[in-house]
């Protein structure tokens, strides 16, 4: 990328968010993307294969967090702490970014195609979790059962997160959801 | 559906499952699977959408099952009591459905389309689950988080169902499933 182009990636992905927020997911086109941001449509494809991946242009990295403090755990830790750990490790990543997130989950919501998409991203974290996890020796079923109650843990406790009056850190509700995960599966 | 056509419905789905296992999904017309089962595209057209839609004719009653064992488990169950009952109670419907599942499973993960759309029969089921039980009274996020961890035992389970050398029934998989995934949570 071009020294000219400073932050053209999160140029487009603001604009694009902002573009769908104001006339909607399917009436926004590329062009108009791009022209909000200031920049081409070229430019555009070389950071988004379409407009439906500009809303998921953070997916790799939510997943790299996660593998990595899989990964980073403590060889004698039990699957669930290292679940915990790696939770908290992906809530550092959206740190401040509250706002954005209600309005991107605003945006996902309104379309069928766009919680297709989501779903899509959550069975590939849950895969590469499992992955992981089985590296780390865990047989199976754990590995499977721990990554899907990762994600079920990420997908309610992110959704606690972005509720209206939630003012707490994004770290701390994901260990409630957690930890009620627990009552739950032990009768409680 | 006149006389002249009995089972229909499922005629076309079996004359469907074997065509995309011997020629592929994307290879087969609907107008082949109309030949196979010997009816007409318009017969086809009156039971199912499209090509897609013919492998996920159960999705409707897989979740009634589910949804009918949440409300007619007593009141005073605990939410993940209510949910082996379900699990239970969905196993029935697989009964000697094993071979048809492993051919199903064998179409459905060859295919991205497929894959999404099981995605999305998985994900409505976990949002029917979580409604049934907050009209048991079952709060947030308590609510959700039990029908996700009965999903994933669902997904977990059904992939040790079908694998090669499984030959225990369904509902004693499930079973063993949700306690693993008991036993994962309290650390174990």
């Amino acid at each position: 990328m071009g020294r000219w182009e400073p932050n053209a990636r999160g140029r487009l992905a603001e604009a694009a968010l902002q573009l769908y927020s104001e006339h909607g997911y399917e009436q926004t086109t590329v062009a108009e993307i791009a022209r909000r941001a200031g920049l081409t449509e070229r430019t555009f494809f070389r950071h988004y294969a379409d407009k439906r991946e500009v809303l998921f242009g953070g997916s790799d990295e939510l997943r790299e967090r996660f593998v990595q403090a899989v990964t980073d755990a403590p060889p004698s830790a039990a699957p669930i702490d290292v679940l915990a750990a790696a939770l908290d490790a992906a809530s550092g990543l959206f740190t401040e970014r509250r706002a954005h997130a209600r309005r991107r989950q605003a945006v996902i919501v309104a379309n069928a195609e766009l919680l297709e998409r989501e779903l899509i991203k959550l069975s590939s974290l849950s895969a590469a979790l499992a992955d992981t996890l089985r590296r780390r020796g865990v047989a199976e079923p754990a590995a499977s059962l721990t990554a899907e109650a990762g994600v079920a843990v990420f997908k309610v406790g992110f959704e606690r997160w972005i509720a209206d009056a939630e003012t707490r850190e994004m770290a701390q509700v994901m260990r409630e959801t957690l930890d009620e995960l627990k009552a739950v599966t032990a009768g409680g």
